[in-house]
């Protein structure tokens, strides 16, 4: 038995750290700031992958697929995109190596030097409007509605799996509009896609909002963000989606002729998710036993343990097991039935735990003498006796259930730990402390820079359904109209 | 009304670049050698990775993501890869862009140059099996069935849309195992899988069998392919199936505790294909008219093209076709309703033929006094009208049916157009006419890179189906005991 994790109340990162390590999530890879994406992590992006893309299906998006690569003089068409990215990006130089004229190995062959540069993409907004240039003729090529799943990469200096790395996967969604209306629902109704899954699927509950100037993707005239509270009170930002105006249109030349026979510049936006929410999936629910699954995104949603001392005991177990691991399929619960003799249940049982699987089943002899099997619950850690007899309905119910309670949980915590803050000491206190902090602001960006200076709490949104409410500014004391959401983030 | 394609017979190659073109399904990008994969021919792939991925997973296969970049020093590590793939790398020199301090843009920060290069991976064994030193230890960590969805650079010199580009898109199998046969049968398995993928899905028959030593994947004991052929007499390469041996696990020092208790090097397998069979299929099934999709992969299966003048026989229409819509998709047949009054039925039917829609349904008034619907079939061309009761039934049969006699049309067409060969004046006049040439060859490297030079045909492969039969060799008249596959390929 390895030794117990980490407890959140004493080491919350490396909690984290160790829960993504043991229960075979991800891994530091050789290659700096990489991640291996191991099968049981890579499962669950699988099945937010799914949803989401049925999501954005159903929403009208169909997936293509851009380049990798990004020229040089692309990234540097929209002017402020390549001032955020430049500092970031991995540069392809050459495309050839040879064997070493000195020695052993491989070196870079100087002679296959690019004539331009291609750096790997750290977002496709160059590459794809550089596409629609020819794409985009008419109002009646509009709207033009696209996402792509694919790999990204930013060069970070500070990375932690998962929540930052220097590639990561992603979709990123690229639409052009007729008017300036349109691409504003569009932002709006994406960020309404991603609060929706981020709260059904994840069981996440989030704050819509808009970033502040300062905050704003490079390139956006506005950027809208899901914001989460994770259970040490840091916030994470967990999907953005950009209303972009005309600015690709205008750096890529993107015109189009519109209903009154005119030329116009297409209006665009942007938006994306990443593997960052399988960081904030775990920070939000996991507890010191380890990691704790929403069941909508559980690869496995329930494991079936046997309990037996002999062979026969497993053959006649397995075969009552057999019919309730069938019933449960063909409601597409996903099951396990561990019958690997290999471990003992015990072990079998804290592993299932470390892993997250919302229901275990345990049963053994006496259970099926009594014709009952027994339940427990992950998110709550209780378990009870429950009939075999109409197992799976029972099991078919309590799925949703345990969905909803790590939900109702989380909310529950970000209601407790969201606080209202009128003076700067009060502010300072409470940022140590943790959690939202909704405070005015004076609407510059020279105190949001200030207070960061001070208190390393960025805003987190200015929310979309934040009410008007005359205040002070909890910094300058210069006047306000409505409360924003402060924060320590990720 | 746009012009019509080139025919096959007159230029196969522009016939295949306007097919890809006009359908929408990929057009080069900006950047050298790269494709931008469009919605319709992004579906097609989404219809193979759905598939697909099915076969791995009910073949005990998990997914998992590996990084980009390769550095440089682990692909020096098993030496006959890192001669097969130096000569096609992308090299990542820098991680920073700077402003230009001479004027304007951006320019690469020499600062930031990496102290060891990094590849973009060309293939992942040398970065997968590094990882696989920590996941293996003992034979109960064995087999290790892992397989990737990616994308691929190789630096190639003459690109082609899908058959040949820099950036594809593809999954990679690498598994290990306890021991050497088992490693053999998981390639043939594999190798199997996709034979059937070919053939049940694309419609595809292929020819399954070994390559050449010549022939052989970088880094393997054995290569395994299928070897499909296209319209104009060419091969292609549709999917490999590589035996490692233990060549990687001795590179990366991957030793495990067999039952025995001694260390042991894991025996490794590898197995991909690509987005290349976007390219075969359209080129084994399409015609002068345009795409011809089998209908297990079509994006859009059904189409339903209404016929009338007024709105208000437009509103009859689709009230009827409601209903035909409803129970095609019930049954999991995706149908189109193109009730778009833009555009004339008869540039309708021309675009849908150009698309390869599989069955195209077309109703107008008198069909509905009649309780008729015309059908008509894209592989053969036919129509017929079909009473309007029971029409679900018989699409559901139809669709079926395309997919067998597409599949049988490729089937003859490659029986025809093998040949035996005896005589290198035979050989000689064959391969221009093109078709698999079955001959006798000697087995040495020699006489196979001769043949090549003198007549630009590769050993597709040696079949694993081929009988026993004494002869010799078409170029030597040396001694062989079995008929090998010629044929120039893509």
């Amino acid at each position: 038995m390895s030794k117990a994790l980490p407890r959140r109340s004493e080491n919350y990162s490396e909690w984290y750290n160790e829960i993504v390590k043991r229960a075979g999530l991800a891994e530091n890879s050789a290659v700096r700031g990489c991640m291996v994406i191991k099968p049981y992590g890579y499962a669950i992006w699988e099945k937010m992958q799914r949803a989401l893309d049925d999501m954005f299906k159903a929403t009208g998006h169909q997936n293509a697929y851009f380049p990798l690569f990004v020229p040089k003089s692309f990234l540097e068409k929209e002017e402020e995109h390549a001032e955020g990215f430049a500092k970031e990006c991995a540069v392809v130089t050459h495309y050839r190596l040879k064997n070493n004229p000195d020695g052993k190995g491989l070196v870079v062959d100087p002679a296959a030097k690019l004539e331009e540069e291609l750096i790997i993409r750290p977002t496709s907004e160059a590459v794809i409007w550089n596409t629609y240039k020819s794409w985009i003729q008419s109002w009646r090529d509009l709207p033009l509605l696209i996402n792509q799943w694919c790999n990204i990469v930013r060069w970070e200096m500070r990375t932690r799996l998962f929540l930052r790395t220097t590639e990561f996967l992603w979709q990123e969604g690229h639409t052009a509009h007729a008017t300036e209306q349109e691409a504003i629902e569009e932002t709006e109704r994406m960020l309404g896609v991603y609060a929706t899954f981020a709260e059904d699927w994840i069981a996440l509950p989030v704050i819509k909002g808009l970033k502040s100037p300062n905050e704003r993707f490079a390139g956006a005239v506005e950027t809208y963000c899901i914001e989460a509270l994770m259970q040490d009170g840091k916030a994470l930002q967990a999907g953005t989606s950009h209303f972009l105006g005309q600015n690709f249109a205008r750096s890529f030349d993107v015109k189009f002729v519109n209903k009154e026979n005119q030329l116009e510049y297409a209006w665009a936006t942007s938006w994306g998710v990443s593997t960052r929410l399988i960081g904030g999936l775990i920070m939000a629910h996991s507890d010191d036993n380890g990691l704790v699954l929403p069941p909508k995104l559980a690869p496995i949603q329930v494991v079936i343990v046997p309990i037996y001392k002999t062979p026969e005991d497993l053959a006649k177990i397995s075969e009552r097991v057999g019919s309730i691991v069938g019933e449960l399929r063909s409601r597409d619960i996903s099951v396990k039935f561990d019958d690997d003799d290999q471990q003992r249940s015990g072990w079998k049982f804290a592993e299932y735990e470390l892993k997250g699987v919302p229901v275990r089943l345990g049963i053994g002899m006496r259970d099926l003498e009594n014709g009952t099997i027994e339940v427990a619950r992950r998110d709550n850690l209780t378990k009870e006796s429950r009939p075999l007899e109409g197992i799976a309905d029972h099991i078919t119910l309590l799925l949703d259930e345990i969905q909803a309670n790590i939900y109702g949980r989380a909310l529950e915590f970000r209601v407790n730990n969201t606080f209202r803050v009128d003076t700067w000491d009060e502010f300072k206190e409470q940022i140590e402390i943790g959690g939202f902090i909704l405070a005015h602001w004076d609407g510059t960006a020279e105190t949001e820079e200030k207070i960061k200076n001070e208190t390393k709490a960025t805003i987190r949104c200015i929310p979309l359904n934040a009410p008007d409410e005359p205040g002070k500014c909890v910094y300058t004391g210069e006047p306000s109209n409505k409360r924003v959401v402060f924060a320590r983030a990720y």
